[in-house]
């Protein structure tokens, strides 16, 4: 009776995932793997912190050692340096690598990141950002889930079906830039176009979340043009008992100019900025109808009191079909705890706009400076602004009836027996239209991050679910490729 | 005929210099004084941040060390602690000193404060702001405008004295809690009212600069109450990706408050706020009017291009005997170097308005919490805001006629040769108003700072020459008091 039970709950087994040894495989090395994505965890691999620069070098290098670990060619191509603040920043290399068995076989090509955004536990954290720690099955830290976890969820899938076979030629592309504008990556796609990449057929891009717990393939990101509008009073910070009251003071200039941008419902009120906006289609409304999208949840989860729109759709196609504005703060200005009676001398705004087919950066750039010059003049200050685009990203939009869009789904009906939530999402990962532009072949999103994940935010996370689960997708979707 | 051009010419020196051996004293010291100042600005007595705090510790104790060197009975007062972002921290102790010798003689009590405003490298300074600098005759360094030079004058000018005669008694108050809003100092004059201030006749406040090169007498001084407005958002920064457009944002909230504060040419929206407002007077206008002020050398040194008013005394007037309101800056936001492409979940915008007589704290923080509620009602967002009156400090105004103001008058004549330009401050210290009100003794506020001092700004800095001729000028104060 015992003997015939197991027997029965073996054949469930196999038939609800077709892969049991690998799955099973990957299983049994969740541990290790969760102790890499620790170690990955711990450089703080910051791209926006010119001090942090050599952590983001290291952390190139220790991702091309595991991928060495692989058998896979590795090329670190370095790409010189940037300016910042005066100073010469060495640029963190890009690796290319490949593991390629046999040239009649598919190729297909990962994308991710090993940069982080900055992080302090004193911006609210709960642990130590760069100590990944785990409570209640989530594991915490910067870069878990945005790139790190996921970039090694896709090693771990490799090593996993190496051990048996690899389905398929996979290639591998990881920068260390994409946090701050991927500097010197889209040039380098074009250069290795007709090399690294012409026997490329599919592009995988990892840098995404799920919309829901539902396993989700996103098809289209929003662009971004991050503006810094600075305005210049005195050459030196004043006192305000000494000058308070006869200076034009640069703060309220600045003020001024960024009250201006968006009303309080996130209208932006730059005028034309809409012009070019393509509404999503009959068939997307669909997709967000019938998403799972859970937005009690997330007003939970970030103690989000109201969405600005009701309707689940609405949310969702607002942050991901239409642009936005976001003011991110002021440098240059007091901002330390406590007091201090200064008149700024020099504050620069800085904000950016999330852009959605068929906005294009350029026009957005001369929008924004011809109506903040336009405000600006109707202020009549005797300072000077000047009003700069630091980060110019494009939108991107795919064909979700290709081959590899198939096969992801395919893929993760075979790990979570369900269909995909499909999706555009509202960040900006602008490699993913360049690849596309450059290459001509498909691109595709297809992340292993949870929802309410926070990738920009305090208390980043991954779950240790979606970490191993994840693992299997990719390994899945390798499978199915090569059936294509 | 040698001989006799030098006798000539020692006579003019007597006439102009009634004190030439106490003079000549103070002028054979000046590379121990320079040097003295020099250690005193090495410790970084920032009390606005409360990990500087021990240094403005240490900074009392060695100013009490320098005060037992010159025999004078010294009692730090220990006040306890304050609370800061949910720490305990100890406010450094006020020194109560006194050299008294013959209590038939008049006693001076002179107030200064040890501690400084915030500074750091980065800021712009061209030195390193805790390592005192002399270039072209000036002395760079944190404090040593903004007191720390000028108490160190005091205390070189009573030690000159002492060499020969100390002609009347001298007592000091000196705190390190000046630039935050004096925290415990107040109750402390109120306790030691009958004591320690019983035998007082006269207070002089050395923390004040001269309104040009001509020395001068302040009487009058703006108070201040500083703001914090708080909005919150969501309780998690947010990713501008994922987020914008769905949120209500809590930095375009806060932006739009401090919008509403105050036009371009610094006029205060806050209505009802010039209510009580009395303008200087006939007298006061002459003053300004005949003052050496050069506003063309003020705009150079400062890099300021034009001020809001063009005539002299109008500027002088609206900067000390008008209001002003003066936005610092944000905390919360994103404010470092670089892109953060970040929602900020609480944001907390900083400003003060600086008062005149006959302004009231009370009426004023009533005033502006009412207009940014009902502003914030208007704008009809989900978000919370609070608004916090950090610091309250009084206008003060005293009577020029009397005795202290006449023995200022001659000592200025006796140094410099001139007569004194009378004036008020915009800055607050409101322990001048403090000190008049409790012990009901005249005050006058006698500093030797320059104009383009900068004291709150980078690159602050005290003249070699008004550092040491200060020290005579004291020195002539306390031998005028004696005849009174």
């Amino acid at each position: 009776m015992i003997i015939l039970i197991f027997l029965l709950l073996f054949t469930i087994t196999c038939e609800s995932s077709p892969n049991p040894t690998i799955f099973e495989d990957i299983n049994r090395h969740q541990e290790e793997y969760v102790q890499r994505l620790k170690e990955w965890v711990a450089i703080e691999s910051d791209s926006s912190d010119p001090l942090k620069r050599e952590e983001v070098i290291r952390m190139m290098h220790l991702a091309a050692e595991r991928l060495k670990e692989l058998n896979a060619t590795v090329e670190l191509v370095e790409l010189g340096s940037q300016k910042l603040y005066g100073h010469d920043v060495p640029l963190p290399p890009v690796i290319l690598a490949g593991i390629e068995k046999d040239p009649k076989k598919p190729t297909v090509c990962f994308y991710g990141h090993l940069d982080v955004q900055p992080a302090k536990f004193e911006d609210g954290w709960s642990t130590q950002p760069y100590n990944l720690t785990e409570k209640d099955g989530n594991l915490y830290g910067r870069g878990t889930s945005d790139d790190k976890g996921q970039v090694l969820a896709v090693l771990h899938a490799v090593e996993t079906l190496q051990k048996h076979e690899l389905p398929v030629n996979v290639k591998f592309v990881f920068e260390g830039m994409e946090e701050v504008g991927s500097n010197g990556l889209f040039t380098l796609v074009e250069q290795r176009n007709s090399t690294f990449f012409s026997n490329v057929d599919y592009i995988v891009v990892t840098d995404t979340l799920w919309l829901s717990n539902k396993p989700g393939i996103t098809y289209g990101t929003r662009g971004n043009c991050y503006f810094f509008v600075e305005v210049q009073g005195a050459r030196k910070d004043l006192h305000s008992g000494s000058f308070g009251g006869v200076v034009h003071e640069a703060t309220g200039d600045l003020i001024f100019l960024l009250n201006t941008l968006v009303n309080s419902s996130g209208h932006i009120l730059i005028p034309g900025i809409y012009d070019a906006v393509v509404p999503p289609s009959e068939k997307e409304v669909e997709f967000y109808k019938e998403s799972e999208f859970n937005a009690a949840k997330i007003k939970r989860t970030f103690g989000i009191r109201n969405f600005t729109y009701s309707a689940k759709e609405e949310i969702l196609m607002r942050r991901s079909c239409y642009p936005s504005l976001s003011i991110h703060g002021i440098e240059g200005a007091f901002s330390a705890s406590g007091t201090k009676t200064v008149i700024p001398a020099k504050v620069t705004g800085k904000f950016s706009i999330r852009l959605v087919p068929n906005m294009e950066p350029s026009v957005v750039i001369n929008q924004v400076t011809d109506y903040l010059k336009e405000k600006f003049a109707e202020r009549k200050s005797p300072n000077h602004i000047s009003i700069k685009c630091v980060i110019q990203a494009k939108p991107w939009l795919s064909d979700i009836d290709g081959p590899l869009y198939l096969a992801g789904k395919k893929a993760i009906k075979k790990v979570f027996n369900t269909e995909p939530e499909m999706f555009r999402i509202g960040g900006t990962i602008p490699i993913g239209s360049h690849f596309q532009e450059v290459t001509g072949k498909s691109a595709m999103f297809l992340g292993i991050g949870g929802p309410d994940d926070a990738p920009h935010g305090q208390n980043e996370k991954l779950s240790r679910y979606n970490f191993i689960e994840g693992t299997k997708l990719y390994a899945a979707l390798l499978q199915e490729l090569v059936s294509l």
